[in-house]
């Protein structure tokens, strides 16, 4: 039996790489698309490689019943979708993919967000949705925040190694690329191609960038004290992955067998062979996570080295998977899509 | 039940491609790889994309027990396959995605590629592995040769004008842009990064691009007399894709209706609303065709635009396309991934 | 003596390119930079790359004193420039990089910008600014309107070819190749890095590129007789650069040898032996053109490609080129910047 | 006057860069080109964007009469580079673009390039030619070692500060990011074109990167005792540039003045703002570097983001800088381009 899905806000890149997903899954039918600014148009017209797809035109929000929708992605921007769920059935399920949800405490929103929050009983349901931490309390919810592309890359490489206390909390540098395709389809001088290719740069420095406030809050509760990693992200000239160097204070070794050991059973998290290094093009179009730890010639002291694809697992892929959990789903029903090389 | 398959030249991107697919592929199990230079490797140390599934080890071609295959892929160099081809069980089905059998006439070969063919009797055998066009003799046939990509792209702007007379014999230009991958993984000087990002050159000047062997063979016979077209390719500065843009005289709404009722039924050749031009990212990893058709200010003038993704298409999507056929599979089986945007 | 330069629109990339050229050129100084919405900004916010430059800030055009400027370089956008333009002194020189200018016939200009042109009179007075065709007219002019970079390529190719009659004028292919810096620093979506990077397409199809407008009025003069080429664009993936690759019907060798004749003494434009192809990477950053000529396997039958970047010698390098003969310089003077490879 | 001036390995992209230099800089020429393996052949069949040069032809290094020669770049492969200059006549000045002369300890170079030094006599005597550091050294030097490239950033980013005590010695992280034409013109698998493009990752990881060994000696040297920083470069997607991340502990306000104070003179370093970053295209094609400064949430913690070429400011830029000053030239003559964006 197939599920009944509707995306709201598919006129964007996450959008758009649900609608790829699921074009494939054999669990779930999309029913809805909402797109306002491009409401009335098809699929095809926004997206055109979607062309071959039988899927219902764009529509407004408001113009869909959701009494025969299982469950609803949220692709909206930041601060819209608060408003939005808001406004859904009150048993829809639903997986959010924007920021609006990740941060459990209103205070720690407002500082990162700037105004207070819209929906706070919806804040304080929502389940954190990265998903191989928080698998059980997916499986239950109602509403799952998507985590940011970010901050999925630098949990994966330190959450077991915060548990575990195998690296010096007060020492943790993330220093990490990003491709463009995570800024969103946003008409911004600097997306611009010319801008853009054959160049590289830091952004959101000076520790501004709001996936920090995710960080905070994850390691802080995994490690039972306040934890502040530093974290500057750098623009790649590429549209999709993201490559965490993640640079820490702890023995090689048993950082590789703390992650090794703590992903072992895990369909999507692949820890390399100790030494070696991981690639964003080798999980490009795929809900595959690459990690490789390297030991420096300075005794305690190592790289854990994360690639992602930022539009899949870093966003529409996780998404899929936590909606496979709710309804019930194996959780890596259509999300086996090989990496696309080169 | 799952078919035994093999790939022989899984070293290189076609084969790499070949694995990709076959990966999510419902009908098909891989059960031996080759690859000369790099056998007794395991898969995922030459494509570290594929590193999440569990391949067998790449091995010399005759250490494989082709007793327990259903069917070979031979993704081997040009001149490599008709040796190995002639070594191989001789009910074994073959899909060879070299340029080794595309060719009916041993002349032709021989003045296209500089040396008598070895295995002439195979290539008397061999099924042009044109699929829209040649289902019947793929589905009976025990071994098909597949196309040029540059040649696959170029008729499916062409054929049904041929055939319906739709356009002027004498004065077809295929002015073709190939993305790199088309070269495969040779160590050549002009394949590097930096000789080859942000720029723009033609290649295979002067009508010699073997391909149009294909051309000439292909349309000559559907037209009942000599065709000789025009054909240079380019090389695009990305790593996939083939925009073939052919100008031919005839009239648009006429070249566009004849296109568009050809395809009608076609699962994966896509014509575009008049005067709509395809995008190459629009196909990028799918086995889908968009095609378009645009009139000149000239009448009687008009502009056949196709993209395809070289790598699936082009090659390996095509491959497996036909496999389906031969094994008594649906011909859209493993096949109807959506093509990766952004 | 130094001759004093005012840059009118210098936010744009053809702006950028002209205080690019300029910063070495020993024969002007930048005296006023104008840019309306950046009016206030030093150039370094605006465009950082030229940091270290002393240049004036950016000003509204009527905050510049003219009485002390030799010539001005109008960057502006196309509708803007004969507004602008009208009501600068009246014997100030000025180098229009625009549209504006480009047509002599108000009728024409009418058709392809739809709109009757605002200054007839300055139109009449312009001077079509392909340098190396109107050198005398250009050395004498006031004002002198730069071509398009798409109708600089062309007419590269074509012009001595028309005036020899050395191809038949009624069947001429311009399938044009053009980097993505040619349409500018603009927020439009197609012109997003994840929209454009690996991929291929043509744009302005069915005959609608108002470059066409170029070719018709320079051809038809040449030859003396109504002349309308076939001329679409695709966009490169790729910041910089044109290829022109203009299929015709003449002898190869009689193409070549008019085309090495006619530019035999020209410091830019070299043509290459018979039989190779130029490419844009090896004239990028540069004012030079590479030109070859290739013979097709049908007799009678050629291609000529023309390499440019679209920025330099497309605009500002002609730019430049023309501004010197029109200060009485040296017309290579600053211009001999040796392309920027790989 | 003009100085004569040969280029030994000048088929290479630093070859080819120093020729692209010198071809504005007015007081230099070339008159001798070697390039064993394509000895014979003009440059522009090795370089076609270098055709409007008046060059002589490639020969072989022992074909070079140096009686005419004022000075020498040697852009060789490392080990090559100390045989050849052992041959060349001992009062020839030289520049080498080579690994061989920049480590002073013939154990630290035996250590981190695998074998014994080959011309220890001449390695005492060369001095390092990073110019701004060195540069009454260099003026009074026969032969100068040009540093790497990647050395250059990081060295840019930290001499001040060590030298001033500003940071922490001990908790120095370089995560570097450099464009792919540093790996030079060399026929790997891993530079092709299909393997880069659109992907990102760590290379010499595990502090095997042979620049750290320039770090050791000239920060060692600096601080008057042992500093070991951590240092690993990834591959930028791009042709051009290097960005160094810094990552080190001390004050931001102190860093930033203590560096704006030691470059307020530097013709080529530009310090930006209090909390700016650079980016690696705002100095492409140039000799130009830009730093930045940036703090962090956490007190007492900053980065250094240095951008730069590598193949200008970090080798051919920088060795024509130094031969300025051995020929008592302008130090900034021919050196002056202004980047090359978009």
């Amino acid at each position: 039996m197939s599920h009944k899905i509707a995306i709201l806000g598919a006129s964007g890149y996450t959008g758009a790489e649900l609608v790829r997903i699921i074009a494939t899954h054999p669990g779930m039918d999309i029913v809805a698309l909402s797109g306002d600014r491009k409401a009335g148009q098809p699929m095809e017209s926004v997206f055109p490689h979607l062309r071959h797809l039988d899927l219902p035109d764009l529509v407004r929000i408001e113009e869909i019943d959701f009494s025969g929708v299982d469950l609803a992605f949220c692709a909206l921007p930041h601060a819209t979708s608060q408003a939005v769920i808001k406004g859904l059935p009150g048993d829809l399920r639903v997986v959010d993919l924007s920021a609006d949800f990740r941060l459990r405490d209103p205070a720690a929103y407002e500082r990162w967000y700037g105004k207070p929050h819209g929906a706070p009983e919806l804040q304080e349901e929502a389940v954190y949705g990265l998903t191989e931490f928080y698998r059980d309390d997916i499986r239950a919810a109602r509403l799952v925040a998507g985590t940011g592309c970010n901050a999925a890359a630098g949990q994966f490489a330190l959450r077991p190694l915060i548990s575990a206390g195998a690296v010096d909390l007060d020492d943790i540098i993330i220093d990490l690329k990003a491709g463009v395709s995570g800024a969103g389809r946003a008409l911004k001088e600097n997306l611009l191609h010319a801008e853009l290719s054959e160049g590289f740069h830091a952004y959101a420095v000076g520790s501004t960038h709001r996936h920090l406030g995710e960080f905070d809050q994850e390691f802080s509760a995994l490690a039972g004290r306040p934890v502040q990693v530093q974290f500057t992200p750098h623009l790649i000239p590429a549209n999709r992955g993201i490559l965490a160097t993640v640079w820490v204070k702890g023995d090689p070794q048993v950082i590789h067998a703390t992650l090794a050991g703590a992903y072992a059973a895990e369909p999507f998290l692949h820890v390399l062979p100790m030494g070696q290094a991981p690639s964003t093009r080798h999980v490009r179009g795929s809900n595959f996570a690459h990690i490789g730890v390297v030991g420096d010639r300075r005794p305690g002291r190592a790289m854990v080295i994360v690639a992602i694809d930022n539009l899949t697992k870093g966003s529409s892929g996780q998404a899929v998977q936590n909606a496979n959990l709710m309804l019930g789903l194996k959780e890596t029903e259509g999300l086996m899509l090989a990496p696309c090389f080169p």
